[in-house]
């Protein structure tokens, strides 16, 4: 399976489209709002870029694409204002891997622009936009050709799936219930994926330019509910013990200190900032079993039909729905995001 | 009607899809192979950049698409290898309107660097590729980023139908029976286009960059006889003839002398060289009907169903085919193309 191919967002504005389903993701977003803002202050004021070369890395296909595009233009420009600068052009590199729906970001760009010149209300700098496929665990650009990088709720997906968890039976990615072994490959899948994302970007960015990733950590345990579908689905016999035993995501959530220890072996990034923030995936006393269900099919739809076609995922779905909606206490339905911003050492 | 929105070709792989019938710009871009081989040689022994920035003004998405990238990436490494140089790391933009289908080349870079680097053999320099949605009837790229300019089979294509045309009536553009205001709003529409191309593209290209320009030139009679199938069609009472009069095709042919014109009063440009070649958009000894009608559907088809609706653009192709299978001579069936080398003067 070559994941590069099929790992993407629903696309689209159809109703299970990710553009329709991604509130925990704004919500990642919006916690990481006050570092964007002192890191974009930093490196505006070190470097001074006359050409302000931004790239969003997984930047998927939806409202929270141009989100923090937006904001870095409002917090560059108020700047430029303070300092009584002239404002700077502005390149923006829009990443994800080649099945995302670029069609529809592109579509979008008139309308975003035209709203970005009417909050800002003055005069703004050229705004270039292009959009650039390809996996980030990989070049995707020339050699120090970007002062921001940002990327937001990707780096918890690995490259591939790792080898060696043929026996992480019964569960659908790295569960508490997973061997020793399992954990050993993920774990090492991690370090190998984000080390490599490391050494590209360390390449791509300037000196002094800034990265600030944002990803799961820890533990997720609505992939341990998904899992629990299958699971009864299994036993209903509506999908095969060995469907299940040779399915696994490539999903891993580092630990803060993992990430932290990552980085300094890496060697090429200072770490500025590192925060964890709890967030509620869901909610049982709001209505939500709706939104997260819509919300991990615009996700893992086409990852699940690859794997077990149309129908079934349907259905995978409809029983997730069902599991969540005969109670799950608010404390089980927490994850914890973590941020981390870095600086390209000289 | 905003014509930047509903210009497309038609996207995807599907059986009236552009990327499927685009026989005659491919031809287009052949004709033109020695004028390109000569240009990018003098570009690169006169600039030797380390990181090449080539662009594909009006890429569209099939076969064609990455044709030429392909060629100058293999000239320039053939170079390298004569000249004894390190390969460059190629920067490639691919433009076009948003309504292009970008997804589709996107999928498609995997298997065509593979293949590139096969045909190539020896290691090639990185080569970077992103998508730039936008007409090319402003600026698409920072200034002075780009060393290479490509565009075919585009800049025909006029940013509006231009106003003062009402007229026109019976005509799907500028036709020899069109009034000549008519005439004269057409000219100065291609007029104030192509001289604000020339002028964002002089912005854009680095002192000594190089551009080649193919396009359609004089006239086409290929669109007097799509009129005449939309005329017959208002004779049978199938289509309103208001429906057929407030129709125009934002198309302008313009000759040699107005394109050489353009570029001297424009200033910014020299032209290395100006070649005019014909080529047969239909043969009536071989059976090329079915083909010449995808094509122009291919093209049209959007812009025709805006108007007309989906039913009758459908029968409105049918006719033209018709129209073709009775019989047209082969001195009928020629068109001019026209091919420019500029020069980014000082």
């Amino acid at each position: 399976m070559d994941l590069a191919q099929i790992l993407h967002m629903n696309g689209d504005v159809e109703e299970a489209s990710y553009a329709n389903n991604s509130l925990v993701q704004r919500e990642a977003i919006s916690l990481a709002a006050s570092s964007r803002v002192k890191a974009i202050t930093n490196l505006y004021c070190s470097l001074c870029p006359r050409s302000f070369a931004i790239a969003d890395l997984g930047c998927s296909s939806g409202p929270n694409t141009l989100l923090v595009t937006s904001e870095i233009i409002k917090v560059v420009e108020k700047l430029c204002k303070q300092l009584n600068h002239q404002s700077p052009e502005y390149k923006v590199f829009l990443n994800d891997l080649p099945g995302n729906d670029f069609n529809s970001i592109f579509k979008s760009l008139d309308t975003f622009k035209e709203k970005l010149r009417d909050e800002i209300e003055t005069e703004i700098g050229p705004c270039y936009f292009s959009g650039v496929p390809g996996s980030f665990y990989g070049r995707i650009f020339p050699n120090q050709s970007l002062h921001f990088v940002h990327s937001s709720y990707s780096l918890h997906w690995l490259s591939k799936v790792p080898k060696g968890v043929d026996n992480n039976k019964g569960n659908i990615c790295l569960l508490i219930t997973s061997p020793s072994n399992v954990v050993k490959a993920y774990c090492e899948q991690f370090h190998i994926d984000f080390s490599l994302f490391l050494n590209c970007r360390a390449q791509e960015l300037v000196e002094g330019g800034c990265m600030i990733l944002t990803l799961i950590s820890g533990y997720s345990n609505c992939w341990e509910l998904l899992s629990k579908a299958i699971n009864d689905m299994v036993m209903q016999g509506i999908i095969e013990e060995e469907k299940l035993n040779t399915f696994n995501l490539p999903n891993y959530f580092p630990s803060p200190s993992e990430v932290k220890l990552e980085v300094e072996t890496e060697g090429s990034f200072s770490i500025n900032q590192l925060e964890v923030s709890e967030v509620n995936w869901y909610s049982p006393e709001s209505d939500m079993v709706e939104s997260v269900v819509k919300s991990k099919r615009a996700i893992l739809e086409p990852l699940l039909i690859s794997h077990f076609g149309e129908g079934v995922t349907k259905e995978i779905f409809e029983h997730f729905g069902k599991i969540l909606t005969s109670g799950i206490s608010k404390e089980k339905a927490k994850m914890v995001n973590l941020t981390i911003t870095l600086t390209r050492k000289p």
